[in-house]
């Protein structure tokens, strides 16, 4: 256990990426609960160091605790990490606005846009759980769960605008497998993890309709160029968007199988309503098809020109299918780059 | 036929690249005649259209000519296309350097640097070929060719000092499933090209060793940002490598499971010295393997950090093993980003 690593972490939501990141934090010697939202969860965590449901196939930590009450798992901590999907994160705090610790660190892992208040998850923690915008941080970069449970090397950026929070944090989840950098970026460190989400349904929808590698780098090239002006606009670093949290982030989603973006994406480009898609995902809608609205209506409002984010948002409408879309976006008009 | 495709082409050169360039420009409605080494390449696709040794799937058009006699491919033409592996060009250049007309414009396909003489392609068109510098262009994007032979829509980018005759080859190689756009910016393009194949050898290693997503997403983020910043010593442009010709072609060479370089990386990965790498992938030496040591050179001269093109060299020159750089890639020193 590294020396720096004082303090004690709440981690709020036992997905696969919350259950994840508390291994991690368990792993770098920091004292850290999961707060499951059932019951049985929250004991196969605790009694058998396992999330079945999530992580089916490893071994959790044993110093891993876990436990559904939240306020067990808030009481004293320095730090909270919160692993609650973006639509849902606003009502998770309003619940838990008044057990948050005055000083404590608040961590986002929430990937999107919030649909109706466009905000930023940082402005949703900052609103719903009255959270002074220093003290909240987000973890974003090329983080698929899947592969950082196995212990696959991966790298992430810590963003918070309080550089000694970040370091803080930081040094709580460095791991032999898992290495944060640090940022003051937070809005380009947030919207290149909520934007990739939607240019990876733009490349699942180009891999369901059969186009090949070209076409995909092609879109994630220029879909790296809308995100990147869009974060400009609203005052990021189109520096943070070349790195691990912009093009780290989308290369690794619209290149895996396993990302759920372009696994939806693929079932539209293949023809399916969303509807359908939704049944042929198991019931889940991915994040980029809530966020894409929002986005689009943030890059509309900053007058951001964003093609590859509209012509999403009109698929998932049902205004038009993938392929109308596909052959827009592949056939533009030839000019300078 | 577009009214702005008048001038004729050669294409010398028959691998998989100048075939696919050669079908690409005829299916624009250019003159083009591609010239083959061997006499039966040239004949099976002068008379079978079809190249079976390196498209052994495509229907060539049937109004592409092709000879193995270089004086007859390039009598009268307007512009010379090279599809002649990098290590080559200097040799056949110096045998054509009297047959190439005095006006125009010569086209290099070629991604890589001379080794010796860490030159460009241009740089070696220009010296072998006794060729102004503004009538060089070249071609590099996310161009896989196989995917480009089966018509998948695919972009690219043709640079050219001289925006018109950068315009004139757009026009010429302009179709329905194949888009360039314009950049004046050569030597971002070329170095771009040339990297990609190193920094696609580190993916391959990452792959062979068994590593992820994550990792492959992190060793392309670097590697590009490696890249740029060689390219802004050397004169050229970041926003090109930003662009198709950069981030582009790296996305799609890091990702695609028909990249050479990434192939021959994977064998490394696997424990395979060069010598075993080279006999289990057909005899061929990826071209990054040759390119390594003058980037790396060239990048020590200007004074640029490249870590990953610095381990590729050490692996390549079997100094150190895969698995010896690999830990030493991926495991860097906690920093901010």
């Amino acid at each position: 256990m590294s020396p720096e690593v004082d303090g004690r972490y709440a981690v709020l939501g036992a997905g696969s990426w919350g259950t994840t990141f508390a291994k991690v934090l368990a792993d770098a010697g920091t004292d850290v609960c999961l707060w499951a939202r059932r019951k049985e969860v929250a004991d196969e965590i605790e009694n058998d160091h396992l999330n079945s449901e999530y992580l089916p196939d490893v071994m959790l930590p044993a110093r891993l605790r876990a436990t559904h009450d939240a306020d067990a798992a808030l009481d004293g901590v320095t730090t909270v990490v919160l692993a609650i999907p973006a639509q849902k994160l606003r009502a998770h705090l309003e619940d838990w606005r008044d057990q948050l610790p005055r000083d404590a660190t608040v961590v986002s892992l929430a990937k999107g846009v919030e649909m109706g208040t466009l905000k930023r998850m940082s402005e949703v923690v900052a609103d719903a759980g009255a959270v002074d915008p220093g003290r909240i941080a987000v973890v974003s970069g090329p983080n698929l769960a899947g592969e950082i449970a196995a212990e696959q090397p991966t790298a992430t950026v810590v963003a918070c605008s309080d550089h000694d929070r970040a370091v803080a944090v930081q040094h709580a989840c460095s791991t032999g497998y898992f290495k944060p950098y640090t940022n003051v970026d937070v809005i380009g460190c947030e919207l290149g993890g909520a934007c990739k989400n939607v240019i990876a349904l733009a490349c699942g929808m180009a891999a369901g309709m059969g186009y090949g590698d070209n076409t995909t780098a092609s879109l994630i090239t220029r879909g790296l160029a809308e995100i990147s002006r869009l974060t400009v606009a609203l005052g990021g670093q189109a520096l943070t968007l070349a790195g691990l949290a912009g093009m780290g982030d989308l290369v690794a989603t619209c290149s895996s199988p396993l990302s759920r973006n372009r696994r939806f994406g693929a079932s539209l480009g293949k023809g399916l309503s969303v509807a359908e898609a939704e049944e042929a995902n198991h019931g889940q809608v991915a994040e980029g098809v809530k966020s894409c609205d929002a986005i689009g209506e943030l890059a509309r409002r900053h007058d951001v020109d964003t093609p590859i984010v509209e012509a999403v948002s009109r698929v998932c409408a049902g205004q038009v299918s993938a392929r109308d879309v596909g052959d827009e976006l592949i056939n533009r008009e030839r000019k300078p780059e």
